[in-house]
């Protein structure tokens, strides 16, 4: 049986409990891989601990990995219609900084999976390659876009996939700051002292 | 037997010998690679076509992954003592773009290895997290290096690590680039240019 393909809930309830089954599935695919070590964790673990069946699990993901490396795709898209939305009206880099506090916002609301996300990721680093790949494609779909905006080709120009490449770098060290701070200082504030830097052209701090 | 061992030429020779030796290994590790993919290839295989004995291989390389990876962490030493050099008289950004010039010139006097060496890669994901744990333990070195000549501590203060990250992903754009136009274009002009809009604080280009 797959609940959310028979259900008569309306359409805003059964997307929310698709979204919570999502979410429960991730959960216990990080607790456990965290525990045990991804290579010691089944579906059928996952699935038990989130209290599905394992047909309801590969209705919600293909495999294992997808699974821990969970729905950050949907801020991604997120923050891809708000750099659009943002892109026309301001300089590229500050329309970056104001689009990536979508995701900040995101992982401050839920600090405790995306600590739990980098603990896995430690331990397993046999994840990594699907990490860097899917890092590497929203790059370039983002890469894209900001070339589009500025009417240059991203394959003779530097700049669009110099820009994303940069901020990118610069959102992962406020992230790895914040996580080694156990959460104890601002991700938001992290991130604007890190584009503060970049619009300043990296000068050594006073 | 190994030759390099019991071998009775001067040091100098001796240690070209084995630099040769190393670099005819990789070379054919990643030949071999190429043609087949990373899991089709065995230690004797690459010792075979570097006409040395498997027991020679491992004098050089713990694993066939090592072989793969390379030397590269030669070139990263060469960089951090420029670096060391420089530092006290000039900005923290231009003397890691001066160091970063010693990587450019080895990488292109060695072109076909580098192309051969990003394709293998490319095949093989499953290489990434090798490179990926390399390249941290890398930059965290030279995170390390520069919070000491800034006279900071690098889990305070995040200048360190946002300079180092995000040149090392300016860097990694211009390679891209470079190796895209199959090394038409110049990877010392591709370096500079990024880290002249670096400079510049990513401004939108002209």
């Amino acid at each position: 049986m797959t609940p959310d393909v028979h259900s008569e809930a309306p359409l805003g309830r059964r997307d929310l409990r698709k979204q919570q089954t999502r979410a429960a599935l991730t959960g216990a695919a990080l607790r456990l891989c965290a525990e045990r070590g991804f290579e010691h964790v089944t579906v059928d673990d996952i699935s038990a601990a989130a209290g599905v069946s394992p047909r309801t699990f590969f209705n919600y993901f293909a495999s294992k990995e997808d699974a821990v490396l969970g729905d950050h795709l949907i801020e991604v898209e997120a923050m891809r219609a708000r750099l659009a939305a943002l892109l026309p009206s301001m300089p590229v880099l500050e329309a970056i900084r104001r689009a990536v506090l979508i995701v900040v916002a995101a992982m401050e609301a839920d600090r405790d999976h995306w600590f739990l996300r980098m603990e896995v990721f430690h331990r397993s680093p046999q994840l990594l390659p699907r990490l860097v790949l899917s890092n590497a494609e929203a790059e370039r779909l983002t890469t894209e876009q900001i070339a589009v905006h500025l009417g240059v080709d991203p394959r003779v120009h530097g700049y669009p996939a110099l820009v994303v490449a940069t901020t990118s770098a610069a959102f992962r060290v406020a992230a790895t700051r914040w996580m080694a701070a156990g959460g104890t200082l601002s991700l938001g504030a992290l991130v604007d002292e890190a584009f503060t830097a970049l619009t300043a052209g990296l000068t050594d701090p006073g």
